[in-house]
């Protein structure tokens, strides 16, 4: 553990990723700990936008579908995505919001299942997942099991019980890997093979894992996933979403056209030929639908590069040492003043993020960022006390970062700065 | 008819909506009859759009949803538009793609439909439509019929026969207010009238209707609209799409959690505190589903607000006046050259937008776009020859470029320019 500013200045001169920052515009003097929520502008970005919209928009007009490549544009940065995550190229793609690449996900899993011969055993019902999940994933298999032809049933257990209700019941795995709230993760190798030793699918929702820790799809077998562009992708606010479908699957569903529930003209195996029936894409291209917004990939791709270039492997042994900095320096400099470390102890079992409980975790959050240290706040579930949570993206996170919010986060504890009533205001925040 | 070039320019001079061509980014040069494919770039994006990057995004960061009104914005924009189709501010919004708004407006009607008391009727099974509607609609409605329970159908007829194939098996009538090929434009409250007089319920696709002509959903009592943000609205490459609900709709699904079928949490009552439940917001805001893109977003209503300052009034009246001219002229100059107009001679049938068939109509677009004339091609269902589309947005469209475009187009067909090799090779364009 660095014992002192000083030392963390040093461990930032010898970070091999410490010139990364300067491709990300940060505003002067703000400790950023929300890339998990929402990553930070790459200066690339307002570049290529702009080139996007004054030349290949305003100039090229229509014609830049072709000559300036939009047509490709999902799946260029599909493909880009694709290496953070252990795929092939041609099995992932951007489109959408991660409900909706859900939506598409899960849909298309139960319908493969519901097609499957079954000996003896009538017909599998249960889509299993965590508890904790976040809400948005758990909102969309509610209205999948309840809307779907096919009588299915939502069965939510806690994380560490999980494996066990893992049976012949159990039609498709949905979960998150690294969850929103705690950072925990799950080894999505050794779920992912239970499942299917089971006859189940799997659904893994990426969204806090892609960008920050390595995951190898192919290598585990995994069916689907889908994925969120503006957290540690850096994408910018509301930025394309991915879904990825293993190959083996897409050649299994070629011969059922609706098998992805949300056909539209992307999907269609010849859009421009404007044919009247529904002929699916034999590619990941069916599980794209409308037009996809190009201004908003083209963002995109600017911040898939910003990870790309730096690398999954030193991107995650950096974030290592980060968060178990800040675990040990909080836990030595903010002993006996209320927080619980809410996130694995075990670095294998951790993600890009730490949370701490609090009583008063609202208002301590909201007095630390009017001091310039930006994490946020998640609620719980319960009415156990609600969470300080802390991003850290080693792309522009520096280890003296980790000093001064750990500094930032006594002072305001020491000095009860959160009683002061501006900090208590309840606000809409993502 | 203006008969010379000269008083075309003169009917430029008079014209009140002269000046805002200068709202638009357009090359100098090209005449741009594309604008019911992708509008042109207003002027205002660009700056606005850095802003969002830049000052909003780079500096505001996470704070942004708040402090820069990002959490709004998906209701905003729908509220501008609702002000060219007849609608009140807080039954539209925009969100998604075109396709998936029409797959949450069908999804809702049927599932509205089947909960319905039924007297002496077993069940509404048909979803009704054109036969030459757009094919992504066609390709959603496939979807729902074919994959949804309750075992549906889908039934294409032609235009002028929907009427009379509207009875008690009706469930939905599903159209596209202006048919993307011909222009033709539907009678959108009688038919609506006519839907509603046998029980059925009606989804309208406004995608060549929002920014372009007169639209009064609530004078009509429309049930759901769904609408595009590219073409007319001048909203940039895929922008993100709306969806209109009628409010007394929105009241009636109330108790029915799933009624709308993609459940995310922006369709939450409460997003951000993140409960395991959904509860679906009870205003147009449940017909939101994931995270949309606010740089989009930004874009778009830069688009929608050069519409919304012209006026639709005064834009369907030069739209006429334009489409009628370039009728007229295109049958006094290019008579006997082969084309034969696709689109309603009566105008108040007509959208903005002209058609003429030709048997090489593909290799003469493409000669006419090399000389700067930008339209584009449509091809034909049933091996009838293919189209060459013209859209006529008043908002940039000068009358001398009706008088050049057709001068242009009589140059192509006389020396058989597209008869070069260039013009034949085919590639995707939207």
């Amino acid at each position: 553990m660095a014992v002192s500013r000083e030392q963390c200045l040093e461990l930032d001169q010898r970070d091999p990723l410490a010139p990364r920052r300067r491709e990300f515009a940060l505003p002067a003097g703000v400790i950023y700990l929300d890339g998990n929520s929402l990553g930070p502008l790459p200066v690339s970005t307002s570049t290529r936008v702009r080139e996007v919209i004054d030349s290949e928009w305003g100039r090229g007009l229509i014609g830049s579908w072709n000559s300036a490549g939009w047509i490709d544009l999902s799946r260029r940065v599909g493909a880009g995505i694709a290496k953070l995550i252990g795929a092939q190229d041609d099995e992932v793609i951007c489109a959408d919001s991660t409900s909706i690449n859900l939506y598409k996900a899960l849909g298309t899993a139960l319908r493969m299942q519901h097609a499957r011969p079954r000996v003896g055993f009538d017909h599998r019902r249960v889509v299993l997942t965590e508890r904790g999940n976040f809400p948005a994933d758990l909102y969309v298999a509610q209205s999948i099991t309840e809307t779907f032809a096919g009588d299915y049933q939502l069965a939510a257990v806690a994380a560490e019980e999980i494996e066990y209700h893992i049976d012949e019941s159990t039609s498709v795995l949905l979960l998150t890997h690294v969850n929103y709230r705690t950072g925990r993760m799950h080894d999505l190798a050794n779920l992912t093979r239970r499942a299917q030793f089971a006859g189940a699918l799997t659904v893994w929702d990426l969204a806090h894992s892609a960008g920050a820790v390595p995951v190898d799809l192919n290598a585990a077998g995994a069916d689907f996933a889908v994925g969120c562009g503006y957290k540690y992708l850096n994408g910018g606010p509301g930025a394309p979403a991915f879904i990825y479908v293993a190959q083996r699957h897409l050649r299994a569903i070629a011969g059922d056209r609706f098998a992805q529930p949300l056909a539209g003209w992307f999907g269609h195996r010849a859009p421009f030929e404007f044919l009247a029936d529904y002929r699916p894409a034999q590619s990941i291209d069916r599980f794209a639908v409308g037009t996809p917004s190009i201004i908003a990939l083209a963002a995109l791709e600017c911040g898939v590069e910003t990870v790309l270039a730096a690398g999954i492997g030193p991107l995650r042994a950096k974030s290592e040492r980060q968060t178990q900095l800040f675990i040990d320096l909080v836990e030595a400099h903010c002993d006996g003043l209320g927080l619980q470390l809410a996130s694995p102890r075990e670095t294998a079992q951790r993600g890009s993020q730490v949370s701490f409980a609090h009583a008063d975790a609202w208002p301590i959050m909201q007095a630390l960022i009017a001091r310039s240290v930006i994490g946020d706040y998640r609620n719980s579930s319960n009415n156990e006390p609600g969470l300080l949570r802390f991003g850290f993206a080693p792309l522009y996170v520096r280890f003296v970062d980790v000093w001064d919010a750990v500094q930032a986060l006594r002072k305001v504890l020491v000095t009860r700065a959160w009683d002061q009533a501006q900090f208590h205001q309840l606000k809409a925040v993502t």
